[in-house]
This record gives C-alpha cells, sequence and structure tokens, in this order.
C-alpha cells in the first residue's frame, strides 16, 4: 500500500518534472500524456527532466489521453480533526505514488462552505474529488451532482448519504460503538453516559425522540449512538435520557453535559466518548468535581491518539484506519477516473479497539 | 479580528453565489467584479443569487478588475501538526471574510513536494500563496521566485528565509523558548534536557558544532535551539550535548534520547520538548523508567493543546497564536494582491508561557 512506501524513493509528480525542466506544469502534463501542443524545444526539457527524476508515466497516466490536470480535489470537514489530517494524508500518499496531487478545501463542517468548496474545485478543474460532506439528506446533495455532471468522478468519505450515486469509504461506527459500550457493560457498568449526541439543546426523554434528533444530524454520531444503543438492548439495560449529551458538540457542551450527569442523584458509572473533544471535556468535569478514572469511572474514547496513550492511566481508545480510509478512497476515485463502470459501492473498514486501562470494574454503590 | 466573527453571519464568497445562480464560478467573479464578458441572462442571476444571499463586493473585490480567481493557496508543511491545522482555520476565516476561497496543499516537510505544490498552485491561477517553506537557504527558492514571476504574491508563514523578498509572519520562538528554560532555571534546575535539537544523528560535542548542525535544518527548530543556548548562557550554565536531542525527529526518536538522558549517571531534572511529538516521547521515556512529573522531572513543552491542560497534572506549555498568524499573513498577501508596494517587512508575533503544573524544584540529590 502507497501509505507504506519509503518517502525518500516516492515517483515524481507531473509537477516536479515540470519544476525540474523549468516550464509550466500544463507544458509537462501535455508532453508526458503525449496530448495537445507543446514545442519542441520544451518537450526536450521535460523529456530530460523526466528522465532525471526517474518519471514514468503509469498505467493511469496512460490511459487517459486528454483534459487531465492530475490533481485530485478533497473537501474535509474540519482539518483541526487529527482525524481528517490522517485522512488527508492517506490520500496524498496514494494519489502521490499515481502521479497525481492533492488540493484540500476545509468546510467548518458548514454546507454552505461545503458547496462553496465543490464549486472551487470544479472551477480548478480536479479529475476528481473526495468530500466528506456535511449533508444530511439527498436535498443537499446538488452540488455533488454538480461536480459530476461536470464530469469529475465523486467519492463519499467517512460519511454516507442515503440514494447517491457514489463510492463511499466509511467504518463501521455503528459495531465499533456497540463493541466499547458492551466492554463497559461486561465490566459491570449499567449507568454509561453517551457524550456526544444530537446537539438538540434540551435532554430527550424517550429513545424515539433521540433516535429521530439523530437523523437530523451527522451520520457517524447518529450511528456511533445506534451502537450505544444497540449494546444496552443486547444486556437488556433500559434507556434513560438523562445520560445522553444532547448540548452543543464542543468540549465545553461536553463539560458541562458531563458535569450535570456526575452530579446526578444516580450518576453514570462509565462514560463512552465519541470524539477527541467530547474526550477532554468528559476529563475536564471529572477533574473539576475530584473524580479519578478508571476508579471513579471508566472510560472509552473514539479516534487514538499519541496523547491518549500517555495519559496516566492510558486510555482505552478507537483508532480508525484513517490511513487506509484515505487510500481505498483514492483508489476508488482513480478507478472512476480511468473510467470503471462498476455500480457505485459502500466500503465499510473495520476500527479498532486498543484496550488501556480506563476501564475497570464499578465501585460497589452505598446508598 | 475574522477569526472572531460569529460564523452563522459569515458573509458569502464568490463560490456560494455562483452555487446559488446555478452558474460557474468564473461568471459570478466576472459579474460581481464587473469585467470581461457575461451573457444578459447569466448576469441577472448571478446579480439575485448575491442580493438573496447578500454578497457585497468588498474594497478588495473592487480595487482589482481582471483576471482574479478569488482564491489563495495555502502550502504547509503538515496538516496533521494541529499547529498548521489552527494556522489554516486562521487564513481561511480572514480570506472568506474578503470573499477569497482557500486551498490547501501539505508537502510533508519535502522540499520536492513543496516544489510540486507550488507549481499546482500556478497552474490552478490562485491570486496569492502563503507558505510554511521546508527550504532553508536561497538557493532552495527558485519555486518561490517562478511563483513571484507569475504575478502571484507570496507571504513565507512561520519559517523565515534569509535574503527573499517576502513578507514573512513568525513567531518569537527564540525569545519563548529562553522564557521557557528560564523558567526551568529559575526553578531551580541546572540540568536541563533539549528535545527536539539537529537530527544529525550522534551526539555532539561542543556548542559551536550544535549550532552549525542547526542551521542546515528548519528554521524553527534553530531558534529554539538557539534560545535554549541564551537561558544557559544569561544563567552561566556550561553547555553539554549530552542533554540535546540530536536523533530523527519522531516520537519515537524522542522517546529513544530522553531514555538516553534520564539514564545519564547525572541526568536532567528538567526536560524542554519543542513539539507535541517531542513531548509524548518524552512522557512515554518516563512512564517506562516509572519517573514522574513534577517530581523527578520537571517539563516545559511547545503547542499547548486540549489534552496538554488535562494531563494529570496539567502541562506548563508555549502557546502560539496560530489564529492570530494565519490572519495576519492573510492580511499582509491580501495587501499585496491589491497592489500594496511597500518593501517586504518580517512580522514577529509573540507566543505564549501557559504556566500550569509540570514544573517543581529539583529533588535534591544523593550522592
Amino acid at each position: 500500500m502507497a501509505a507504506e512506501r519509503d518517502r525518500g524513493t516516492s515517483p515524481p509528480t507531473i509537477s516536479e518534472v515540470a519544476s525540474e525542466a523549468g516550464v509550466g506544469r500544463a507544458s509537462a502534463a501535455r508532453t508526458l500524456g503525449n496530448y495537445g501542443y507543446v514545442s519542441p524545444e520544451l518537450r526536450e526539457r521535460v523529456l530530460a527532466a523526466a528522465e532525471k527524476l526517474g518519471y514514468r508515466a503509469n498505467a493511469l497516466a496512460r490511459s487517459v489521453s486528454t483534459g487531465v490536470s492530475h490533481t485530485l480535489g478533497v473537501v474535509v470537514a474540519d482539518i483541526g480533526n487529527p482525524f481528517f489530517a490522517g485522512i488527508v494524508r492517506g490520500i496524498s500518499d496514494t494519489s502521490r505514488a499515481a502521479g497525481f496531487d492533492t488540493i484540500v478545501i476545509s468546510t467548518h463542517e458548514s454546507l454552505d462552505e461545503e458547496r462553496g468548496a465543490v464549486g472551487v474545485l470544479i472551477d480548478k478543474r480536479v479529475d476528481g474529488m473526495i468530500v466528506a460532506s456535511a449533508a444530511v439528506d439527498l436535498e443537499d446533495t446538488a452540488h455533488l451532482k454538480d461536480a459530476a455532471d461536470h464530469g469529475i468522478p465523486v467519492v463519499l468519505l467517512d460519511r454516507t448519504l442515503p440514494h447517491v450515486p457514489f463510492d463511499t469509504v466509511v467504518i463501521d461506527n455503528r459495531e465499533s460503538a456497540r463493541k466499547a459500550v458492551d466492554l463497559l457493560i461486561q465490566a459491570g457498568h449499567h449507568r454509561v453516559g453517551f457524550v456526544w449526541g444530537p446537539p438538540v439543546g434540551a435532554p430527550v426523554a424517550t429513545r424515539r425522540e433521540l433516535q429521530a434528533a439523530a437523523s437530523r444530524y451527522l451520520w457517524t454520531d447518529g450511528e456511533r449512538l445506534r451502537g450505544y444503543l444497540d449494546a444496552l438492548d443486547d444486556a437488556g439495560i433500559p434507556f434513560d435520557g438523562s445520560l445522553v449529551m444532547t448540548a452543543a458538540k464542543t468540549e465545553e457542551g461536553a463539560t458541562e453535559s458531563v458535569t450535570r450527569m456526575l452530579e446526578l442523584e444516580n450518576p453514570p458509572t462509565a462514560i463512552f466518548s465519541t470524539e477527541n473533544d467530547a474526550m477532554t471535556g468528559t476529563l475536564r468535569a471529572m477533574r473539576a468535581l475530584g473524580l479519578s478514572y478508571p476508579e471513579d469511572v471508566s472510560l472509552i474514547g473514539f479516534d487514538d491518539s499519541s496523547w491518549a496513550s500517555v495519559m496516566d492511566p492510558p486510555l482505552t481508545m478507537i483508532e480508525q484506519p484513517m490511513l487506509q480510509m484515505g487510500a481505498l478512497a483514492t483508489d476508488r476515485l482513480l478507478g472512476r477516473i480511468r473510467g470503471e463502470r462498476a455500480d457505485p459501492a459502500t466500503h465499510t473498514l473495520e476500527a479498532r479497539l486498543i484496550a488501556r486501562s480506563s476501564v475497570t470494574s464499578p465501585r460497589v454503590r452505598v446508598t
């Protein structure tokens, strides 16, 4: 897999050949792709540079004859989230190995910004795009259809959308969450907090209301909530809305919600966090109340990191295969650019639960 | 400052107007910028969409009459580093407020990839670019000069380069490091480890060798090393090469180097880390040796984060003004795009030392 190759021997891109030859990128692409007009003098320089750098037109480059800019566009919700940074790394490693450059636009989870981003990428004539979309239903996807109408293949990443004709790469959010909550239940916890749920503002009384609310928000969050409910169901534990965070999805929101939960008469003895900021907010609330993990509250979080593993004690976390997700999405996109015509498919990768030291049995409650 | 505005009321970009009008971005830019040909029918639709979204051509948009793509390019060394993610956020907030979209390319600290990235941005006709360059001297900057020769202004970010004619935005790395190490010295530490230094592979015997080595690597790292040496000098503490990490700049390199330092006969009683991965590597080494902070070793790190503040005890860290750096670099770039002709200047912002609980006096050594 490209993500694992030796960076020191990575194949040069069209851009690097162009730079070495001192010509524009378009001239290099035309020369190496063997299409369009390039002056004999420029052509000579490009070929000399290509030989010097060891550039080899790959099968993909040979298979397309015109109009290819050798650039992929990536639209991510939040470049500040290490999860998306890892994905971008996977994408750029794989696209680079195929001779493609990658440009990235971050949308801060705003559908408006996402529409603008897709417009920019169409305007910049990318050959394809990978989008982690903030859209939640078909009505929100005109901009993605617009890209496809421009002949630009789209691959969805991290979030699925119902009824859209795009290849999609996701992880098994629901099953990952179910496993994590089940681990807490197996350790003896019956009161498990869920941070974060749909940001509806006020606690939700019934399970049905909660699921209806979740469907109006981000797909990944909804799936993780479903996994939480699955685990409760499997164990016959009744739903309790006061254990589900419904505040704004920020670290501060998590801190407030967890503080409220821990001050309940019958507080949670374990908390499952679905985001990094949800976990740091949870830790902040516990610190302020003088509570320790795992003695007072057991913890499992989503999206492993170096920090999570150097915490004392180290945190049990779910690790998403970010590089692999980026690599697979790129592979699917390059396939479409190459002209593959198979029906769009959804590829679901497995996340891994890394057991460390933040889960133990609950204290016996003295009532 | 744009970074602080209410996102819910952020001004729409050209792309969003284009999307609303159902026209290409170029048509929207021509209509709103009042240049080039647009059919009356498209023009009508763009103006209606602009009114609906509340788009207002700003002073910048009015001041330039042709050829503006309303896109800024950003080249960062590593999008996976939260520092650069914060910077990109600052850039895109500010550029968006001025009606510009932002596209980002990550180069993994590779000068080759950076050359390619600049080529892509020239090819994509950005109006200007902000570059955190991996170049260390003038010879490495032909690609930046190439951008300028294409009429595309360049602003350097995070790292300066000698003798290049570009506006530059950096922080006071040297003074920040000096202050941090001075804080450790004031607490009574005379043996202060430095993680990480230039990756020359083997410990460096003399201070002169170390400085010569540092000048061949990244500017920020060299400045932080100079600040460390300044603090030692001010306190009259002699240089000891065995306390400076020279392994590869990775978390694993930091772990190995700190393990070696802590196993010295006369180990450091404090460690200053210049990167997040340097800090997590340091913590991993201490954990493996059964050492705690601040009792056994005092710690200060670079680049504050939520994780650093929820560690137990919370870590004393230097916080870089990432949003402000991104905003200022964008402001300078927009000035150049607008045609400002002042001599290029270097803008140095202050980083802040956030005192928490990872520094205390050294234990009295029983020898």
